[in-house]
């Protein structure tokens, strides 16, 4: 079967209706989706940028914002801004990467939905109440994601986006080492996945 | 008859696969495509950017090489790097803002394939050649695209774009000012100016 990373960063705007439709895009494609959480923010830093570019460089960030809204009216998804932007979205990554491959799609969804459908901060209150809507251990859960191990888990994963050669969120691998860079390539880089040129 | 207005940079390469198949895109949706060439170089210095960002920012551009040779690909057009990128476009803007709006679009497609299909500089010999194959008297053409009248006249079309909000090129503006930056936003611009969300 074959598969495709997923890399994407709870603070990412684009990000968010790439989780939403991923799954329904790679399913009628046979191809796997691996869900790989990582964190833009020690990228950005190394192309020294201490903030979103979309909040540095004012007129791509006005236009971002209509973007997605205009992205996620198609796609009949909720939208509203997260105040501040971008969202602190390292516990979000941390629980993330410690959660099992069949839970973590679900709760990412959850995780989105809440930061960009509900405009809520994505800080401990938040993500707890997505580990509860799950069924979860929140105070459990959220103790294992800040283990130090743990916490070396993202870091790696952090340090493997860079080794690709990602610089933004969301982007597709394809197991051969092609990447994808947007939401707008989620079908390109799956029918990539299958052979499709 | 619905218009949208095609921005465009010689230097830009998703601006030459854009204005390959932009015609192609328009017609069958009966939108009529104005062609307002103009400088990025401005508009990026005001961002502090005094290279490309794809130059700057070697993740990115590394993924745009690549990203660019896929999509000339597909669409079947020739592909090759300009050296050294960016080419300075200044003369190539000047003539085409000259020109009439008849012959301006198929002006530009000719320099776009000089610089990407073929790898050209698009330096002065090169856009002569362009339009002498036009059928256009080059000496006249190019005097005439650096005098003060025309020079100020691209000067103004920067300006424009910079108030208009735009910050990359292709970007597509419709008549009502709703933007779509890039490429792949092409369709959905066209889209947009016949009504269709």
């Amino acid at each position: 079967m074959a598969a495709v990373e997923f890399w994407y960063e709870f603070a990412s705007t684009y990000s968010y209706p790439a989780a939403m439709r991923i799954e329904a895009l790679a399913a009628p494609r046979g191809v796997k989706v691996v869900w790989r959480p990582f964190l833009l923010g020690p990228l950005f830093a190394q192309a020294g940028w201490r903030d979103s570019p979309f909040n540095l460089y004012p007129a791509k960030g006005r236009y971002m914002w209509r973007d997605v809204e205009r992205i996620c009216a198609s796609l009949g998804l909720a939208f509203a801004r997260p105040s501040p932007f971008p969202q602190n979205s390292l516990l979000a990554a941390r629980v993330a990467v410690s959660l099992d491959d069949e839970i973590r799609p679900e709760f990412s969804r959850r995780v989105y939905l809440a930061e960009f459908a509900e405009g809520k901060a994505i800080a401990r209150a938040a993500i707890a109440g997505v580990l509860d809507g799950l069924g979860l251990d929140a105070e459990a859960r959220l103790a294992a994601a800040e283990d130090a191990a743990n916490k070396q888990k993202l870091k790696a994963e952090v340090e493997r986006a860079a080794a690709l050669g990602l610089f933004g969120a969301p982007t597709l691998v394809a197991e051969d080492g092609e990447i994808f860079w947007g939401n707008d390539r989620l079908e390109q880089g799956l029918d990539w996945a299958i052979g499709k040129r």
